[in-house]
């Protein structure tokens, strides 16, 4: 019988030229982020069970790859659900190991701990186009900061590296859970339905004002305190001065400090930006995950739907592990939907080393071949790269697709050539 | 109720200092490599558990991290089996996917391909010191090239990383599964009883050649033949001349090629390599994989017990996916291995930016922070890494953990600082 040939649903094999771009961008990211004062760590790629389940993944955690049990302690003929066959899963995310991973070894970390992971991350979704069930996640966090600080380093390495990438055009959102809220209680809706409101404000962009008032009726929620509601956002603008709007607006339901954070964390991003963007604030932006606490911002490209990052501040989740919270913050670049940007636009990756092929007859033995690889060892020394290949019959159309493969030199040996 | 802080058992978190030294051997890996002509590529985590359990890993076969079905297919209540409640597991190594890649995209590809893999591989492994359920593997083959030329590329790109790493003092050992069996063929073993000798041979050198003669009596064995065997072994001496010694012992159990491949690697390598090392004939080595199926090689290091490398030629394995055999060799870098000496001998990354820390006092905002944040900018433009990190309170201690982590310049500013 054979073997099967495809990969496992939903998965994929990478082929070089987009290996090259993913290696080239994780190089870049590396650096990047690196100048920016953050260390680069790793967690494997499986975790607890427990860990994965315990409500910090929001819809992620309905998507796990489980991982059965092993040995005696796997009991399948006996076993009636799903718990007993398993103790360990995939990742889905990066965020909560690092919660994980600080809880675990903060005494052996610098404080605050600047941390980026770069992973592969698996859920089981439907799979669909451009959306694969392993992927790679790049986060970096500041772990321990308090202030703003965090978010303005966050925001700026993550537009830095945008930038070297020739990006233009994006545009940073940015909003505060605490602005949510406030604007929420303003208007009148009890604590208790905040949540469902969000997840409706959430489609705002997508299906319009109306509709959202039209959903927001059928839950059953008090005409006037949707009015109320949405004619807040028609008033406050997508700017600095929106959020004074909302400060001078929702006057005590707000507190001052979140119009500070906001106001600092704009003017700074815009002083001390590298790169050409817009950095906005976005007062109906909501971010799925549960676990965001203050901040939550993400950048959205022109010419690709949905957001190429996101992050925001989740101070509550290092506690779960140690009983003590921990300010935390991070921002999630959205490494896929790059790859897939750049390999549309057909990137080219700067200065690459030139490529020589060597082209050898076979049969070329003894001194011959001695002498060629001597000869490519010192092309190699002197910055190229070399790659030595045996002469097909075709050698037109070999040397066709070299030269495709980006092979700029190729350097024929026969059988009787003299070399030296 | 708390979340687990530790990993799974048998898995590791990475601190930042081995992370450093991770990366940056993959950097140099990745470059070494693709000077030599090799293509990065991918394969997902994950394969079809068929392939996995096709009797091409051998004993890894018994430690799969196995996947459980998704969804309506998952029947745990009724399953009596662990096949009815899987459909995938976690690869073992980079080399079945490997051939399921070649044998899926061939077309795409350049022919020969010449591939190099890194990634993580996953074995249920009883944890031991030194040795994880999740590590990373870094592979080189090459598809499609039945000649030495590959054997000789391999083993100069690999050696070519190790000086590079400053590795000293290493040895290349090569053997070949043709020579193995002619060995045993001309001493009178059996052909059905070879991989049984072969097992037993495999542990001369730890045990040596009186208990091997004693294992291979225990199993039955005539006496005869097992002097036969052992006393060739004495005979052929571990070079060039030892392979010279089996063509004329062997004489027609030895098909004359073997001895040449051996003969043009061994030469060719020696001829042409860019660092200091030996690379010796080791009739005696037998690699443990089925699947090799001619020139098997590893490397060893002085004080390193183990190989830090291993490979060899598998020229059957991509037939089991397409039906029609393919010449392949590959050879694997102990990344895991390599990274534990360079951090027991607490190896430097050479050429590391500087490293600047500036020191803010808490409450800095407005105009300042933007200076500040400008300042920084103009830092990193100039090939410095610079982070910002809030003062604390014992801000000598801090500056000290600083200088431990390597900033060498740490510039501090106070809220009544005059920035220029």
């Amino acid at each position: 019988m054979r073997l099967t040939k495809t990969p496992v649903t939903g998965m994929k094999d990478i082929l070089p030229r987009e290996m090259a771009i993913r290696d080239y961008v994780i190089g870049l990211i590396k650096e990047t982020y690196r100048d920016y004062g953050f260390y680069s760590i790793d967690t494997p790629s499986m975790e607890q069970i427990e860990n994965l389940c315990s409500k910090q993944g929001g819809d992620n955690e309905k998507l796990i790859f489980k991982i059965l049990k092993r040995g005696e302690k796997l009991k399948v003929d006996t076993a009636m659900t799903e718990e007993e066959v398993v103790d360990c899963g995939m990742r889905y995310d990066l965020t909560l190991p690092l919660a994980r991973y600080y809880a675990n070894h903060a005494n052996n970390l610098p404080s605050p701990f600047k941390a980026m992971q770069i992973g592969n991350v698996w859920r089981a979704d439907r799979p669909q186009k451009g959306r694969f069930r392993q992927f790679t996640q790049c986060d970096i966090d500041i772990l321990g900061e308090s202030s703003t600080l965090a978010e303005i380093e966050l925001i700026l390495a993550t537009t830095s590296l945008l930038g070297k990438l020739d990006f233009r055009d994006f545009t940073v959102a940015i909003n505060d859970r605490r602005f949510l809220r406030a604007m929420a209680a303003y208007s009148g809706f009890k604590r208790e339905d905040y949540d469902d409101v969000f997840i409706i404000l959430d489609k705002i962009d997508k299906i319009g004002e109306d509709k959202v008032a039209e959903e927001l009726k059928e839950l059953g929620y008090d005409g006037e305190v949707i009015n109320k509601y949405l004619n807040l956002f028609t008033t406050v603008t997508h700017d600095l001065e929106g959020v004074t709007t909302c400060r001078e607006v929702l006057g005590e339901f707000l507190e001052p400090e979140a119009a500070d954070d906001l106001e600092a964390i704009i003017s700074s991003v815009e002083g001390a930006k590298d790169c050409e963007f817009n950095i906005n604030f976005r007062p109906t932006m909501v971010r799925g995950q549960a676990y965001y606490t203050g901040t939550i911002f993400e950048i959205d490209m022109k010419g690709s739907s949905g957001s190429v990052a996101g992050g925001g501040r989740y101070d509550e989740m290092i506690g779960k592990f140690t009983g003590q919270n921990t300010p935390a913050v991070g921002f999630s670049i959205g490494f896929e939907r790059i790859v897939m940007l750049l390999l549309e636009e057909d990137y080219q990756i700067p200065i690459a080393k030139e490529k020589m092929a060597f082209l050898l007859e076979k049969g070329i033995l003894g001194d011959s071949l001695l002498k060629i690889l001597q000869l490519a060892k010192k092309e190699r020394e002197s910055g190229k790269e070399v790659s030595l290949i045996h002469m097909k019959k075709n050698k037109k159309f070999q040397k066709e697709q070299l030269m495709n493969e980006g092979y700029g030199k190729i350097v024929e040996y026969f059988r009787d050539t003299e070399i030296l």
